[in-house]
């Protein structure tokens, strides 16, 4: 994902930092008006006022940087999960809240606007999305509230933490998976929601 | 996805039922050895020994055969389902059973051969196979597992039958929705089954 392991930044710290950022929010507001297949990296130098040569030297394709914004989006989510993972609430209270936070952040940051539906279908089924770092937040997180719940003495310790984990962080797929969350009714999508965060609570009940 | 609804049928009866299994089934072969992509309708005519004509009296499209290629997969593991249901052992057993064939099924059917992984991205991607017939099964399969246990009494009875299948139902989709199933590593989807398989038992505990 990180474009410096593909090629060498034309100069290095916050400058070549900015310069990347900068990039990646032109192409999203981009992506986000003329959809992702009617954006060339050509227009987005021009809008930045920088040579096509020169984007290339921070993202080796459209591709590239359409992963770029797909990470970031994914950046903002997790932040907000490691938030609630921290609030002073019960993990009962916390668990609701990482369910109905990733369902709502997913659908707010891939679909605020509706070309971006495109990105967030091509990142699923080209799995752009499924980056590593995004599924060990997510199971940190979830294992950090299991863990307090399981202290607090209100969530089973028996079944062995990791299956546990896996099967919490698998049962979000339905409400954060941007293609899944394309194709559901919003009245199902709050449907599922409820079944499946009233599901993993009750497998966890003492 | 039938496309008598569509098109009129050129003659009635088993004659024409068997007309349209021999496309389907002729297209699901070429579409296995060449890919979707790669295929004709003008080669599946070539291969039955028909004109273009003839079967567009029957599917309206290419895509329209893939749809029904997509439907008649889903359609056997429905059958194979049923029958789990329908078998004389515990509902812990056949709701285990359920899970198992339900991804062991999917993988085969969609997968059995390289080719027609592009088919079951391309019905992923485009919700064909999100055919309310598929749906009904599945949820109505898992009720009466579920009102078996509950009879049993090896199942809690205080949480709405409606959510509870709801819930299953959607915990299946990571391990039987073809695109998900194509971007997992096979070990993952082990893990991922006895997680999931165990965590719904458990939520279903008395």
């Amino acid at each position: 994902m990180n474009p410096v392991k593909k090629v060498p930044l034309p100069q290095r710290g916050p400058e070549a930092h900015e310069r990347r950022e900068q990039i990646i929010n032109t192409a999203k507001e981009h992506f986000r008006h003329y959809g992702y297949s009617k954006t060339s990296v050509g227009d987005i130098a021009k809008l930045i006022g920088v040579s096509n040569a020169y984007i290339y030297k921070f993202f080796s394709s459209k591709q590239d940087i359409a992963e770029a914004v797909c990470a970031e989006t994914l950046g903002k989510i997790d932040d907000e999960l490691i938030a609630i993972s921290k609030l002073k609430s019960s993990a009962t209270n916390r668990l609701r809240l990482t369910f109905k936070a990733l369902m709502e952040k997913s659908l707010e940051l891939f679909f605020e606007e509706r070309k971006l539906h495109e990105i967030a279908a091509l990142s699923s089924a080209n799995n752009w999305c499924a980056n590593t770092n995004h599924q060990a937040v997510l199971f940190s997180v979830i294992e950090q509230i299991i863990l307090d719940g399981r202290e607090e003495g209100v969530f089973d310790r028996k079944a062995p933490l990791d299956e546990v984990c896996r099967g919490i962080v698998d049962a979000m797929i339905p409400i954060s998976n941007p293609l899944l969350l394309e194709q559901k009714e919003p009245e199902m999508l709050e449907e599922s929601l409820v079944a499946l965060t009233n599901m993993v609570l009750r497998s966890l009940a003492v």
